[in-house]
């Protein structure tokens, strides 16, 4: 395609409101246009990205069985009423001119299962797998980051339906490996890692995180076996420390110290000896106490699943902790509480506790459980740390990235059949539910993680196989012998299948060059009227700068043999 | 892809809402399944047909150098304000979680319009021609037809920004060329026909019409020349009639004659010769008078254009009509009023009216133009009808079809440049309005249109271009030998590019016949044990039921042969 016709505009300057690399580069290269918070247009260069990443996706999915169709956006709120999601905040509502209730589709399980309640009959229907690429609308409070963090944003969702939870997983599996084989095809650096279920329900569910230092998702994952998982859900072992020293419980002054920290300082102890007492309400109000090592933090999702709650539990104010203890937070501990106490597996023996004495500005030493107070439960609801032991295989110890989730797999079970009567009868003639699973990539953030992962100070380098273009074709002269060159070879390239972008701009080298590196095609061909007296053309990698000199007619094997090795 | 992945379910009944039999046969065919009212999941067949539209389309686009970008579907309600439009009915419109008003796009002139705004700085960057394929959604109050007329449906939308007038007719020219070459290949029978501009605003403007019975739109066309135009705008010729007789004006008694056919039984004349006069209200609220011969209708959207409106004048009511000329409609003429008089050209040269008295029961007869009434104007304000002399050639006359309109062409002009501020500086350093023009094509509308266009008592039959699949294999027994044929013949077939739907299910040969004239692909390739033994398998196709016997061997030479040849 020639520039000219491109529609591509590069701008000098990034947008005020872009926070990240990926949104300022794909903004200053003309790729996205917001029109809105959250809602952008794709420029041309940045839809050929987005049609390469659904090929792609497309090409796996065929090849495993998956059907592709598509369904509304536009949906009709009762449908969610029945599996009780009507109230999700992203869901957008709104009735239409008849004063029937809608709501843009975030996602589809409500409309899929609707669709096979009224297909399925008999298990000899089963098993389906139906996919669909298609616009979504989130109503997000805080947009940001681009298409990252988007409204409204491409994704392609499947759904797979089994007759029990044995094939379920088999299509469960396979849509891993699906995943699997397309963020490899992608180009990208990424890892699998186990993650929460959330509010789509279900029990097995991983994530696929593309590796970024800015990604929202911090990732936890082992140095020496392929454990990996989110931190919100990574699971750490219970630790043996050495028995404490025994004695008296004993009250000590502490006055003015409030935070571990400044404890440990004033009893120059390390803060993972002492003890955090925390206190939240359960899903009935009620209040409920943690205890976890001084050095470490409470996992919001592991607090949410220890208590079984749909969503993190909430902590006490420092008036209801006094009202509770009689002390203020800092000075609280487990003896003479009344309420259920969670020991974080960290402590699960340790035996010699200091405490806050629930008295203001006072603590309690050697402090023994079973004999001062009584915990209710030994859990893992630690956040996992850097060092930590990896519960997988027990030999390696926790290192941490960072990762853009791009795609995520839940196997569902019966959560969303059971709710809206998708059954079939099965073998023996009794109906039962449906098994389901569920599977999302986000196409449109697809391919800004990967402009998040892939670029340098000037520009963005694109992986090959997702490149708008392979090749950026900069012209510098127009004479008849220059242009006669630059048109056999577009054709060439073009008709060999390497898509070409050339630019035919009346403009200076520098300002091609720049936005080439900035627009980042994989190649960049430069032909001019020097090179063209000297017999050579120059053939510009740019991921590494490395230019090489050819003749003209040796230009088109060389850009195949790069592309077939990926570069 | 085999039956059993894709997902295809055919019903017996056709469901009681569907009226044509497009709806119809697609939803018995398990092609498309309703949701809501007029939104609909595309199941796979469906959405196979609809890319196969679209990459025609993508392809004749892109040849004529336009550029493919994809614009948001949510849209801020101020764009809208900006044009004046937001008033139109079928705009859905909502806030969302922060209270911002927004849209659901129904159409995107303003959309592409701002972006243009933002991006074109100068005669530099012109011409430009920016199109997508998208899901819209307009709030229709009565959606029908299936796809025909729902509410969510998939259009290609283009738009085309250029510096002047010429410029912008060559672009218009360019999108009609590519039209054309589009609904040729799709397999259609079709019309161009001129049309109203509506509300999209501009002057030049066609309809392409794909013709079928049942269509919603008529069409006026010539029997000698290229002409021919949406019944709505089709204009007429002035008609010259013989002189009439003369003499002085007379009243005469009609009591109970209030419609045309009866005064023209009373007194034995042609409805032709008599005169109907008609009151509206004009863009201010004030009475108009028209006439029109007695055999002649009215044409709402030439009184429109005549009176300088945006819509439809009304008529007046009874009530008003008396009030206005003492007289029932049904008594009613031209003699004594104040108001404009707009006489339809048909009647431009008689001079001899029979008309209303405007006294109840009472007609006059013998009056003169000129001397008893005098016309503001003649204008061309009547429907054309079959017979009409054509006013392009002059020599042909008037024949009339039923069509559906899928594709449309406007040149805007700089109705939205204008209203919104797209200016570009021209070679003088002026800023000027962009000239636009606007393009679109209802791509599931499309679909539904072959459907209506091409079927029997059986069920569908699908063009080849843009059949779900080309060959629809049946295979009838499993035994090892038939299913090493119908494999072999399946990979040898899909390995050459052409699409097969395998048939694997369990099924009786006579469900599987009659489900594949139902779903119609244009070419059934029957496998089973008794034609193995014959070596012969049977190739027919759907279009005329002829079936040739052939052995296994030459079954992929002359399905290639029949797909080359277009069948």
């Amino acid at each position: 395609m020639k520039w000219s016709q491109s529609h591509i505009f590069t701008l000098r300057d990034a947008p005020a409101d872009a926070e990240i690399t990926s949104h300022k580069l794909l903004v200053r290269g003309g790729f996205i246009k917001k029109l809105a918070p959250g809602i952008f247009t794709l420029q041309h260069l940045a839809l050929r990205s987005v049609r390469k990443i659904e090929k792609i996706i497309r090409e796996e999915l065929d090849k495993r069985g998956c059907t592709e169709i598509l369904m509304p956006m536009v949906q009709p709120q009762e449908l969610w009423a029945e599996t009780g999601r009507l109230g999700i905040e992203e869901l957008l509502k709104f009735k239409n001119r008849n004063g029937h209730p809608f709501c843009l589709g975030a996602t589809h399980e409500e409309v899929v299962t609707d669709i096979i309640r009224k297909d399925i009959k008999s298990y000899r229907d089963l098993p389906k797998n139906l996919y669909q690429i298609q616009t979504k609308y989130r109503d997000e409070i805080r947009p940001r980051f681009g298409l990252m963090r988007g409204r409204e944003f491409i994704m392609k969702d499947a759904y797979s339906f089994d007759t029990d939870l044995d094939t379920a997983k088999k299509s469960y599996d396979l849509m891993y490996d699906a995943y699997k084989a397309i963020f490899s095809r992608l180009g990208f650096e990424f890892r699998i890692v186990e993650a929460d279920a959330g509010n789509i329900g279900g029990s097995v569910t991983h994530e696929f995180q593309v590796l970024a230092e800015s990604g929202e998702d911090r990732i936890i994952y082992c140095n020496k076996c392929e454990f990996a998982a989110n931190v919100e859900v990574a699971p750490n072992m219970p630790v043996n420390e050495p028995p404490g020293p025994g004695g008296e419980m004993e009250e000590f002054d502490t006055p003015g110290l409030k935070t571990i920290s400044d404890l440990a300082k004033a009893l120059n102890v390390p803060e993972k000896s002492l003890t955090k007492t925390l206190f939240y309400a359960d899903a009935d109000g009620k209040p409920v106490c943690f205890m976890l090592r001084g050095s470490d933090e409470a996992n919001p999702v592991k607090l949410k699943n220890a208590l079984g709650m749909s969503a993190a539990p909430l902590m006490l104010t420092d008036d209801e902790v006094k009202a509770l203890t009689g002390a203020s937070p800092g000075s609280c501990g487990p003896v003479g509480l009344k309420i259920p106490i969670y020991l974080d597996s960290a402590l699960h023996n340790r035996t010699n506790f200091t405490v806050g004495a629930n008295r203001d500005d006072k603590h309690l030493r050697n402090v023994a459980r079973g004999r001062d107070f009584k915990e209710t439960k030994i859990v893992d609801i630690r956040m996992a740390q850097v060092g930590d032991q990896c519960p997988r295989c027990q030999k390696g110890s926790f290192k941490q990235a960072r990762g853009i989730e791009v795609g995520h797999v839940f196997l569902l079970g019966t959560k969303y059949s059971k709710a809206m009567g998708a059954t079939f009868l099965s073998q023996d003639g009794s109906a039962q539910p449906i098994q389901m699973g569920c599977y999302g990539i986000g196409v449109t953030r697809t391919m800004q993680a990967a402009v998040e992962q892939s670029n340098d100070k000037d520009g963005i380098i694109w992986p090959l196989p997702i490149a708008p273009f392979t090749v950026h074709m900069c012209v510098l002269d127009f004479d008849e012998a220059t242009m006669k060159v630059a048109n056999g070879l577009y054709q060439e390239l073009e008709a060999s299948g390497v898509d070409v972008l050339f630019d035919d701009r009346e403009e200076r080298p520098g300002v091609k060059f720049k936005d080439a590196d900035l627009i980042g095609m994989p190649l960049r061909l430069t032909i001019g009227k020097r090179g063209m007296e000297a017999g050579e053309l120059e053939l510009t990698q740019r991921k590494t700068k490395e230019t090489i000199k050819l003749p003209p007619q040796q230009v088109a094997a060389k850009v195949m043999e790069l592309v077939k090795n990926g570069r």
